[in-house]
């Protein structure tokens, strides 16, 4: 039929077109995972952001992406700041 | 005509996947927002990805999604770095 | 031909909705920069979305969107955390 032949072609033009079908990506999403000790580690599938430490430390590095770890000598805490899109 | 009858099927179709009709989300946007004292907000609809505060001071929590709340004794500023997509 | 004429209609509405070719954005992607001295800038493209500092200290900004300024009197190192979607 004509409705079967314009389906296919919409659907072989949209996926020529990299066309998601679950739709496009809406929304920076970010939760913050609190450990004691020097380090705290995001979620699966989140990417950390930015670090805070205890004791008003202000030295930290990530880890494998995923990963925050506070640098000064004495730290009771850390905080990752971990986001993605959703 | 068959000219309207392909553009309701496309328009279907399209539905049916889910479509952004405004279009897919480009950009990761941030901007920095300072405050006197130990609280700084994001405006409505960006998220806090980490903090800034005065006196040297690395330890800090967000409250609610889109607020800095630097922890030290003393602080006489407080910076949110706050984004979003556009 | 039918097909053609079907093709060219689709092509038509798709850009009426603003709909990108190279389909949707996927994945929030950062990486961390570290500099000997007081500032670290992330490359073109990326975008600060926090700051560390060396001594210590948790008092920066971020000059232009992609720069982090450690603010601290003395100050050995400062790594940016940039951030972009791809």
């Amino acid at each position: 039929t004509i409705d079967s032949a314009v389906k296919e072609k919409i659907q072989k033009y949209l996926s020529g077109l990299g066309c998601n079908p679950s739709g496009p990506t809406k929304k920076l999403s970010c939760i913050s995972i609190k450990n004691s000790g020097r380090v705290a580690t995001c979620p699966s599938g989140m990417i950390v952001t930015g670090c805070a430490c205890g004791y008003g430390c202000g030295s930290w590095n990530v880890e494998g992406q995923n990963t925050c770890h506070c640098q000064c000598s004495v730290i009771d805490w850390t905080t990752a700041r971990c986001c993605h899109l959703e």
